[in-house]
């Protein structure tokens, strides 16, 4: 049976778990069957007589699996440049909360708005990313903080999937923060979230997995507890928020829960490291709020290659604290500002991004069976990829055998 | 006589001078003909009886004068990926120098390169920084340092500005680091630069100024004022690399040459400070470097608004120290990192930058007689355009009048 499409005259990254590094094949092609990868390797292994409906010469570029991006807030309504402004003006905190400020203002934006405008804003954002060669995307909820808000957030998420050949992969965070009619009583907003909200979006299935935000001034170690315990009742994975601006334990926490991926992590100490290591749970930074917020403590890198904990890295796109849609900078970021090696930055944008979602059975790796998502880069070699900064080498993507000339985007 | 194009129904910024911050003007338009601005203003104040012969429903979007990128080096050969990925991995400056890492990476890989190389390459980076709304470019030489080289580069810099509707303004930094030929002797080297080289490029018009790097591993100040002296006798006005990494009064003898620009400025006192207010010499600041070296000082920002120095921003484009390609990842890397404000960043890049450059009289701001160099952006309001990070809102570009239906890039 002939290949729909082999990608040939390509260097590889495979990222395969029995190969060294990220797995590097010079020299190889990729062949497609029904959206999955069917061979990728070497060009010398491929069958003398594999035929194929397209045959795409690569001219010497690289391949790549499609880029990962395992943490981000796309959905909200508005955008916090003025509150960005103020601040550089010199405005405090609190002359800022004063003024509507803060996260209560990206809430307010998004309650006021539709579900269209939700996608509309969102595009915009999950289009700049697609243009770096993303082709799984985590969104969260977050900023609607009332039932119906949040249930319009992940159906917007959802629907960006639809609108772009790009697979979603949706969390609900009902508990990132605390909405203003709450009143400070963050144990019955939390009761909400268990028993209101979560059951809802589960019978919509609206929600991948369940995530919580672990701070002092989000929600504590007890209440993120319930929250996921709640998830596992409706049978969701979970991941955290954890350790971003203190240690509560939030990485031990997200471990003995078997979470997917415990997020942050800059104050995890190294029972945390040890404890997430134990539990696969991946370790995803986010090198963009590192970067806005000017933080001076770095995650625990050298922990994290001392046990072997698998480590990804994202966007964490968001209008407060990271308003990043760039992986690529993403990367360049995490290997200026947190010293991970290139290896570790194109690992963890691929491979361990889909671990950290689940997904690694289905993404991640040039590997057959797995879904051919993939990015194709007009580049000499693969640390140009986090070298570079603000420029995009990207030549083309393809997600599920499908080449750009095959869909608009 | 009608307009060539009116843009109406825009927001502006026009960088005015006699107007505060940004010189917005709400509800606006642009006028151009033959390729200068006619009018900029409240589009309350177009004669009623304006024709034009293409009129642009600019829908709401701002506008701002084209961006004008008034420090690169953007023409050399190769790159240092691998460089960047040896630091990563642990490797020091010995054995990357032992490796042939380095600036004697880039001139040799330079020197090997063909003038239609030097011009590939540079394309691509010069695209990427079009795309962002750059219609004013500086190129510098200096990875030559030899005459047939730096004359080289210099040719693919001006053919740059053929190959693209864009303007090139070039500087001749010969004086950039010493070649290994020279054997250390740097007083030798000065010669050439001041009695070979300097002659031979001004004789083919190929710099419109002269730029050099003092400072303990380049040149003294004594050598510097050398480079300065041979600038003036062939009439070419002189800017400087300045105290980046060491006090040398960089600024200040920046400044008695009556230098349009000192770029970098890390470690320039309040004496430098002044001197260069004085002179009205601009200073450049350069976050791309100060965020890729990790550096901890960030220029004297303070000292520049207490005595009301001329302030710009620029990318800095550069294999090694500042592999940027986006001069709104600049602005937003000033405001996080230097904690310039939005209206610092912007008129920084703008009516700064095209002072910097010794060109106000012709771009930087939305004014009649100038050339009509636009950015039109979909944005609600300007500080989007340092807040968001890997973010491009560019809408169309126009450079002396023509909008991007008229030319191809």
């Amino acid at each position: 049976m002939p290949f729909d499409t082999i990608w040939t005259h390509a260097h590889l990254t495979t990222m395969a778990p029995d190969r060294p590094g990220l797995g590097i094949v010079e020299d190889g092609c990729v062949a497609a069957r029904d959206g999955r990868i069917v061979f990728a390797g070497a060009a010398a292994d491929l069958p003398g007589d594999a035929r194929a409906t397209e045959t795409i010469n690569c001219g010497g570029r690289w391949i790549t699996p499609g880029l990962v991006d395992c943490h981000t807030h796309l959905i909200f309504g508005g955008h916090r440049a003025n509150e960005f402004a103020m601040r550089l003006d010199g405005a405090t905190y609190e002359e800022i909360s004063h003024a509507g400020g803060g996260i209560a203002s990206s809430m307010r934006a998004t309650r006021a708005a539709s579900e269209a405008e939700l996608v509309a804003s969102g595009l915009k954002r999950l289009d700049h990313l697609i243009s770096e060669g993303v082709t799984t995307i985590e969104i969260k909820s977050g900023y609607g903080l009332d039932q119906d808000t949040e249930i319009r957030c992940l159906r917007a998420a959802r629907q960006l999937g639809r609108e772009r050949a790009v697979s979603v992969v949706t969390s609900f965070l009902g508990a990132h923060a605390m909405p203003p009619e709450a009143d400070g009583d963050k144990d019955a907003y939390i009761d909400r979230v268990c028993n209101e909200m979560l059951p809802a979006i589960a019978k919509l299935n609206l929600a991948d997995a369940v995530d919580a935000f672990c701070e002092g001034i989000a929600f504590s170690p007890a209440q993120t507890a319930r929250v996921f315990a709640a998830a596992k009742a409706h049978g969701l994975p979970v991941k955290l928020h954890a350790d971003q601006l203190s240690n509560l334990h939030g990485a031990r926490l997200a471990a003995e829960h078997g979470a997917l991926s415990a997020d942050h992590l800059e104050h995890t100490d190294e029972d945390g490291v040890i404890a997430l290591t134990r539990a696969s749970t991946v370790a995803v930074v986010l090198p963009g709020a590192f970067y806005a917020l000017r933080e001076t403590q770095a995650p625990p890198i050298a922990l994290f290659r001392k046990h072997g904990t698998h480590l990804a890295l994202a966007t964490d796109s968001n209008p407060g604290t990271s308003p990043l849609t760039s992986l690529l900078l993403a990367m360049n970021m995490g290997a200026t500002l947190f010293r991970l090696t290139v290896d570790e930055c194109l690992l963890g944008v691929t491979r361990e991004a889909a671990r950290a979602l689940g997904k690694l059975h289905e993404i991640g790796t040039l590997e057959a069976g797995k879904f051919c998502d993939l990015a194709i880069w007009d580049i000499e070699q693969p640390a140009e990829l986090a070298y570079r900064i603000g420029f995009n080498p990207l030549h083309a993507r393809v997600w599920h055998g499908r080449s750009p000339t095959h869909f608009s985007n």
